[in-house]
């Protein structure tokens, strides 16, 4: 087994060994709320929004896109196990933003290589592996960002099976802060 | 704004007052590995896999099923971002196994209110709000879980923009004792 497998397999023993009372969790999100937000490893949701295991479910994806796997799994969330209060949480310099919608399209269509862009000053993308693809990217402004949010929460609360009054929460995560910015302008409490 | 809401900023604001260097982080994924996991509440990923910020991709639906959506998410993972290496990890007591496909379907399909199930003795599950739908579940053997974990690692395997020899292991997380259990017979090395 690799490197990475053991070093799993190792953090989880110790994190069983003192595992105590949260063998007693109830399977029902305990605070009653969901959030939607990107894969990205620089985010830990537990960690900047003060969950503990139990507490809420949490929904990731590549942008955290409101795709209909997203949303079935917030209507599960919502109708099976009770959630009352859904937060969309975008990030700043997110690699689905970074990277044209081209550039994605072309290589879940066609290729199965591994291709890096051109490492942009500042940007810390040119630590991934593998030779670059010599593209180069573009940065997003928040503005950019607060308003992809505002278009997953309307996405969201136009979807027919979504309850009406539960509050949707616009934010943006800031990779270089680790602060929670609300997006006044995406939250979303109802249809009426 | 609402209780949670209010706890979630609070929280935030004191993971962001100490949020030292991990303003540097890149990208990638330092440790280059995504996990493929379940939204339920219990599950804390990072903790359990022994995750810092920056070190690897989460993706999680409900259920920690194959999704085009997570497909998708694993391939950009791979392709734009460079993991190596894919863990996807079940867990016992799931929602997704409790609840009967046809409950989950007709709730998706039509209801546009929450449906509680009835409580089996020992389980938690009653600790969820609202009335019961008068519905009972069955218990799911650690055997159904590893077959289901297989499942969706041959579904994996199987797209065709998988790359071939990416490891990608299949375990299950036990939410009793916080141990992560291998799955031999899930975990896919390649299609050869």
């Amino acid at each position: 087994m690799s490197k990475v497998y053991e070093e799993v397999m190792a953090a989880n023993a110790a994190y069983s060994a003192e595992f105590g009372s949260k063998s007693e969790l109830a399977l029902p999100p305990a605070r009653r709320f969901a959030i939607l937000t990107c894969m990205d490893a620089r985010l830990d949701p537990a960690r900047f929004a003060g969950l503990a295991e139990g507490d809420a479910h949490v929904i990731r994806n590549a942008g955290a896109r409101a795709s209909d796997d997203a949303i079935r799994s917030l209507l599960i969330s919502y109708k099976l196990l009770g959630t009352r209060e859904w937060f969309v949480i975008h990030h700043t310099e997110c690699g689905m933003a970074l990277f044209p919608d081209e550039v994605i399209n072309e290589l879940l269509a066609s290729s199965l290589d591994t291709s890096v862009i051109d490492e942009p000053a500042g940007r810390g993308v040119g630590k991934g592996p593998g030779a670059p693809a010599g593209r180069s990217v573009n940065s997003l402004t928040f503005k950019d960002t607060a308003e992809a949010v505002a278009n997953v929460v309307r996405r969201i609360r136009e979807d027919p099976l979504v309850p009406k009054n539960i509050p949707i929460y616009g934010m943006v995560y800031d990779v270089k802060t680790g602060r929670l910015i609300d997006v006044p302008e995406a939250t979303n409490y109802s249809k009426a």
